[in-house]
């Protein structure tokens, strides 16, 4: 089984058919970063619209079971999430709405301070608000999963105290590895993966050491140590693909409507697009590179099947439904 | 097994625990009149809360199954509905949407003309609109019934021809017994029951034979002439009870934001406000009376049975889901 735990790319049905050629059985999409109410909508009516017109490839996720009968029919269960609260605003009624529409992951913040957390680019991190509280005891109520990925050391640690559920962080690495504001420390992969929740390893160049030069061995090497810290059952892939967006999406999701200033967030002025993937992890297709990586590295069948899907589904199983 | 084809009460516990005395098993609520999309999910978000406020008296009600759910654990099952196809706008993708939110049924016109079809109050009716035929053809394909109670005859007749799936007339009466305009000719029945759908019997005194002095012995005798005519499995009831509502909530379906004039639909200058439920049908409770009033008129227990519930239930069967 294999299960992506981020992706947001340029949805088309070419990427359709290379999740199946990928053997890739489920994924969680970014559905929202700063949208509305009404335009994270509009973006679950165009999903809608994909799986209307490919339903020999995609079909909406909603339950781990989706996952299994994705596979049985040869087709990828897409599960919703959203890296901001934005479509939210402060209408805590709208976690149920968005529940019942499929939504499956919410991050508290996205480098910004939100209404809820403070994003990981903030100087001050005065961790999770009055309504953030609130939000975790309603996400946990429904089976709405919180997603840390973009947030704040201490936003995260408080995030996992407070939640009675089990946390994420979708996409990120250890920080020690590669020391990007994005990544993270000890003391915050623990308080997640302490409560019981989870790190998906993300492929995305800025997250990774010697960034789109990276090599596969170095990767595998540092997936196999964090597993061997934090305990294997813990962790899974959150590639962050971004495949075939334009530059200009990247620029959305750092400044969205919140500046008219640019901001280059994990990039910079004379690099300021999507960086390009390391050559073993170019698209959906590649999920074996890191099978055969983990291997490489001494990794079981067990453990590189827990890694490769086996922890998400586990998790999804969990974590989709009501208390 | 009692289904009430359509309510719009002030809800409180005190109507919820009606609904359990009276032996209600299904009710389908309308949650919207003129509201826009997100007014409509603000409703939505009230009947959450009451769910969530009274899961030993009302649960949400999806599927046919969700009815004898309800039934096997003491509860009434809420199915949700649009008067009006205010809250889909022009985007046809909210269709789609509301059914995932739980919205089973939707009018494609509340008196006057919509973006879909004729009210019934309008004088000129052009039947169903370009968008109209887009929109059932949706409504069909998610499962979300077509409802034409407040719309006008030729538009009613269309629509029954065009959709491929059976359409229903939730709440209203044969206008030959009571000739109100909300009233429906034989003709109009005839269209909605030869296509295997549904009218339901209302009980709101503008739609009855003198009114709030109705005796249940005409209204009795008329849904056993009404059965007899057309097919007693075409049949149920649809109150259309407003319990608890005040004046200025018949004034807001009426006149919505459409209009700065005063309209008094079925009403007047001299009675403007709600009329009075006649007297041997005041709430949730008073089912078993109209059951006793058909067993007066000759029907038998599998006549009255299907009539009080047993219709609804295979309706809600064959036409809440996915062709």
């Amino acid at each position: 089984m294999r299960i992506d735990g981020l992706q947001y790319a340029k949805w088309s049905e070419k990427i359709f058919r290379q999740m199946r050629e990928g053997g890739v059985d489920a994924v969680h999409v970014t559905i929202a970063y700063h949208e509305t109410f009404r335009e994270a909508v509009l973006n679950l009516e165009r999903w809608n619209s994909w799986f209307e017109a490919f339903p020999d490839l995609i079909m909406k996720g909603l339950t781990a079971d989706d996952v299994e009968r994705a596979r049985s029919t040869g087709r990828t269960a897409i599960f919703f999430g959203f890296q901001n609260p934005s479509p939210i605003g402060d209408d805590i009624g709208l976690v149920e709405i968005f529940h019942a529409l499929g939504v499956r992951f919410m991050q508290l913040s996205y480098n910004n301070q939100s209404l809820l957390a403070a994003g990981c680019y903030e100087e001050e991190d005065g961790g999770i608000t009055r309504m953030g509280r609130q939000v975790i005891r309603e996400m946990n109520r429904v089976g709405l999963v919180v997603d840390m990925s973009h947030s704040a050391d201490r936003s995260t640690i408080e995030a996992a105290e407070i939640s009675e559920r089990p946390i994420t962080i979708t996409h990120a690495n250890p920080h020690e590895w590669a020391p990007a504001l994005r990544n993270k420390k000890a003391d915050v992969i623990r308080a997640v993966t302490d409560a019981g929740g989870m790190l998906g390893f993300s492929l995305y160049p800025h997250h990774l050491k010697d960034k789109s030069t990276c090599s596969i061995e170095s990767f595998c090497e540092m997936i196999a140590r964090t597993a061997d810290t934090f305990g294997t059952e813990r962790f899974g892939i959150g590639s962050d693909l971004c495949q075939d967006q334009p530059d200009s999406v990247v620029e959305w999701m750092r400044t969205g409507r919140w500046t008219k200033e640019m901001d280059y967030g994990e990039g910079s002025a004379t690099s300021p697009g999507f960086p390009p993937m390391p050559d073993w992890f170019q698209d959906n297709r590649d999920f074996a590179n890191i099978e055969k990586g983990l291997r490489s590295v001494g990794m079981d069948d067990s453990e590189i099947s827990a890694i490769m899907g086996g922890n998400w589904y586990r998790f999804f199983a969990e974590n989709f439904g009501p208390r």
